[in-house]
This record gives C-alpha cells, structure tokens and sequence, in this order.
C-alpha cells in the first residue's frame, strides 16, 4: 500500500544523494529526541558534507534564537553556520523587520528568544514574560492600562507563561484589521518522551487566540507553510528540485517540502509511524506523500 | 431582504403571544447589559408570567452556579423560581452526575461554580483555581505530580486563571481515549462595553485544548448544542412547537431555537447588527434565521 520510496539500498541511496544538491533537515526526531542525538547521525552527515552537499537546518521550534540553535547543533557535535540554520523566532523577525516602523511596537506572546531576533532587526517590542495583570474577565478594563495606539503586530509563539491576561491583550490587539497577525507554527504539541505528560504545543495558543479574535494569523512562520522556505532560498543558493526535505512529520516536514517542490524523506525516528504513513497513500492525501522513506537516518546513512 | 418577521406591532406580538406556551430568554444582551437592566424588561417579562406563559432563563455563562445566577435575576427585580435557570455550569454537572463513579473524579479547567455544582450532585472534582506548576515544557515531567488514574472526565469552561499548566493536565488526561471531554460552551468572546479590551470567552480556552489533544468535545453544554434543552424539557414541560426562544445570538441562541423546534426571536439589543440579521437571509444560512426580529425586548412588550 505504501508507494514512498524505501531508502535504505545502497542504489537507492547513493543514486538520490548524487542527484541532490542541499538536504534540509528537520531537527527534532531525525537528527536528535529527548536530549540526545541519534546514533548515526554525526556520520550520516559528515558523509554529506564531505560529498559537498549543503546541509540546512529548519525547525519549527520557536523556544531558541538562531544563534541559540546553532549552539544546541554544535553541542551535539554537527557542523554548520549561522545563516544555514532557520527557526521560527528568526522567521517572524525578519518577516517584520520592513513592516513595523520606527515609532511602531510589536506585543508578543511568546519566549525571549523572539525578543533576542526582534532587538536584532530592530523592531520594537513588548510583552515578553510573566503577566497576570487580567485575573476577571468581567473587571478587566478596570485593570489594566489603555491600549498602545502604536501595535503594529502581534506575534504568538510558545510562551510558557500563556494564561488568560495574554489572549485578552492579544485580540483588543487584534480587534483592529490592520495589526498584522503573525504566528510561529501550528504544532500541536511537542514530543515527549518518559512523561505521561503530553506538552500542549504551539499551535494550541495560537489557535486560542485566532478563536476568540476571529481572525486567522496572516503569516504562519513555520513548516508547511512557505515563508520559512522563501528565507531558506535567499541566503542559501539552490536549486529546489535538486533538494532534499528530511523530516519526522507529515503533516509538517513532508508537506513543507512537497509544496516547495523539493524530493521528500520521511525518517520513522520520530513521531510518525508506518501506519500513519501508509494511512496517507490510502487516503491519496498527496501533499503528505514524502517520495522517499527509512526506518531512520542512520539506517539511510549506512549506503552512503 | 430581510424575511424574518418584524416583531413591533400589536397585531403581530399579540398572534405571537396568544400561540405561546413558553418563552426561553437568552440574557445578556437581551435582559441586560453592562451590569445595567434594559428598559422594559421588567414590565415585558411580569405581563407575559401575568398572562400565564412560561419564562425560562438559558445561558451560557458559565462563571456563576444555578443559584448565583437565580440571584442575579432576582437581583434585577425580575421573578424566577431555581428549575427555570439553566447555566452551563449546572448542565455539565447533570450530564456527568450518572457518569462518573463514587471511586472517580473530574479535572476542572473552570471557575467555583462548576465546583459548586459538581458538589450539588456528588462528584467529586479537582483543578480548580490557580495552577503555575507547569513553568517549562521541557521539564514538566520533572515538575508535576503523576497524573491520577481515575479521571473519567475533563472539563473545560471559564477560567480566569487559565495557563499553560491547565492546558497540560487537560490533554493529558484527555490521551486516553475513554476519558470523557466535556466542554461548557464555544462564545468566542464575552461583550463588552466601556472598554477598549476585547475579552475572550470560553470557546478559546475550550479550541486550545482541543487542538492539543487532537480531539474534539464530547458533548458542549452551552447553545446551540441540544442538551441544555433536554434538561429545560426535563424540568419545564412545555410544547416545543408553542416555544419561543429568545436571544440576540444568531449562532447560539437562534439556532439553538431553531434545532429544537421552536420559534426564534432576535433581539437587536446585543450583539447582533442588521446587517449581520440580512446576511444569514441572504447566505441562506437557514440554523439562524430567527422568525422573528425586534429591535429589543421593550419594543417588542409595548405590544403586549
């Protein structure tokens, strides 16, 4: 049932890496999980570089600055530079960076390493930490200050702190149409292993906040959706169709590459399974249909 | 455009009336507004109880048990006995009275009077009021307690003190499947007025959770869903057909007259424009098109 393509053949391998120029990973269930990276990997890429393949890292995580990131690939011992790293905190600073004025501020739902990329193209901004200024709904216009008249826009991202007064503030925001809407990534929730705890993700204050605006975010700065590729495509030169997305999530990964019009790799190292691969070639769901797939980038890296 | 019936003069009021057993008022919006009674309200609702009709009380709030919002009726100078208020916190109360076991609890996301009402029937509840266990999503497994394993229900209503660790705990109770998902109702948002601040009603809180836990409610108390009336016909009997339901909502109060087959009237006073009256006509949107329009409830009852 399933037609992706098993990569773990030394022709099947060797033939998809001469054909590609760059390979995009995601990070997070492909090259590393609960802390550690994953056996094989440093080799895997290693091998890649040694050919001259460009290697490009694209997470969703929204927690950590680029150069944060680049930190946590160097920690686990992987070669790379800045500008081939992309995370959604650079995303949404550099989709501003021309949008919001001078005299122009930014409210932000979500962590410091948004504020770290924002003070980097110098867009103003404020609402980064602990708030409970709103504790009732029925009192709050008695509590808290007049709105900034100056909001440009509004980013959600994952803030540990999300609560209530956040989502109050971020939709009197939004309530005017011209306050740009912008959103880190709609991940439901994050990986987690050795917890019962399942992690509520991003996409769920997000989607709180689009609810009870009423509106849609206007830009989405995280895989599937294309911006984080435009970005990609400007500092790293190549040829998309020569070009490889490496992921763990269909529903992400797979359909970020797909729609970009690079070749495609699922890696059953992270959250998705064989059934819910074969689920999507049984229900023709083509944008999740990765051209290729392996059991995991070490089992893909051996043929190299 | 407009096809619904124009409810301000006498010959059509007094028709309507006379075919009426039962009037069910929507409140806010409709009764009152901003902490203040609308004018003739009173006097409306004392001539239709003097000319023996029915007046039941529905809402979706879901801050205050079925005693406190009695109170607050009565607080308005307006009659009512305790089986003629139905409010969201009393309706998930009755629904998981014959669901949940002496040896089993409920996770609340919501405020004291859902507790209230749980206490009232017998089931025993944890959750409510503030929670900031849950600082860091990576290290929530190290943070928190184990969850309990006798969770038979989550549910998710006003909570002013909703955060980042609510979410957690509700979708993690909510991984296993059995657990059931009860939601107090989907408002976007609560009105306001004498204030810039928009202020977000529980439908947010409730699409966050269900984002996250992949999983939609199990049942939703509040309009337009049906089991609110189910417990109003319980305890009022009454004919559906000679039912008037009141309201200023198109997407609650209206279609949930309209799905249980009674007669609609929307009032104007809320937060329904006519232009928004004119678009369900002219989209078609047959679940809310009321019957019946007036520009308030004192227009209407001058008639009377």
């Amino acid at each position: 049932m399933t037609e992706a393509i098993k990569a773990e053949d030394s022709v099947t391998v060797r033939k998809l890496v001469s054909e590609t120029e760059a390979f995009l990973f995601d990070c997070d269930g492909v090259l590393w999980g609960s802390g550690k990276i994953y056996p094989g990997v440093s080799d895997t890429l290693n091998k890649l570089q040694s050919q001259g393949k460009k290697i490009i890292y694209v997470t969703n995580n929204s927690t950590k600055s680029r150069l944060q990131y680049l930190e946590k690939i160097r920690g686990y011992g992987l070669q790379a530079k800045i500008n081939e790293v992309y995370c959604t905190a650079y995303t949404c600073a550099k989709y501003l960076q021309h949008k919001v004025g001078q005299d122009e501020e930014v409210y932000v739902v979500g962590n410091p390493s948004i504020g770290t990329e924002l003070d980097k193209v110098g867009v103003n901004h404020f609402g980064i930490g602990p708030d409970d200024t709103i504790k009732n709904a029925n009192e709050a216009h008695k509590l808290v200050d007049p709105l900034k008249k100056n909001v440009k826009a509004v980013i959600v991202g994952f803030d540990d702190y999300f609560n209530y007064s956040k989502i109050t503030k971020a939709i009197s925001y939004l309530a005017n149409p011209e306050t740009i809407f912008v959103a880190t990534n709609m991940d439901s929730n994050f990986p987690v292993t050795n917890s019962e705890y399942m992690m509520p993700g991003t996409g769920a204050l997000i989607t709180a906040v689009a609810f009870a605006a009423g509106r849609q975010p206007d830009v989405i700065c995280g895989k599937p959706d294309s911006v984080m590729m435009d970005y990609v495509k400007e500092e790293c030169e190549f040829d998309q169709s020569h070009a490889v997305m490496v992921g763990d999530r269909l529903d992400t990964d797979i359909q970020f590459g797909n729609k970009n019009g690079l070749k495609t790799l699922l890696v059953l190292s992270g959250v998705t399974s064989t059934k819910t691969l074969e689920d999507v070639f049984r229900n023709n769901d083509k944008e999740k249909q990765p051209t290729y797939y392996a059991k995991s980038l070490s089992e893909f890296g051996q043929y190299l």
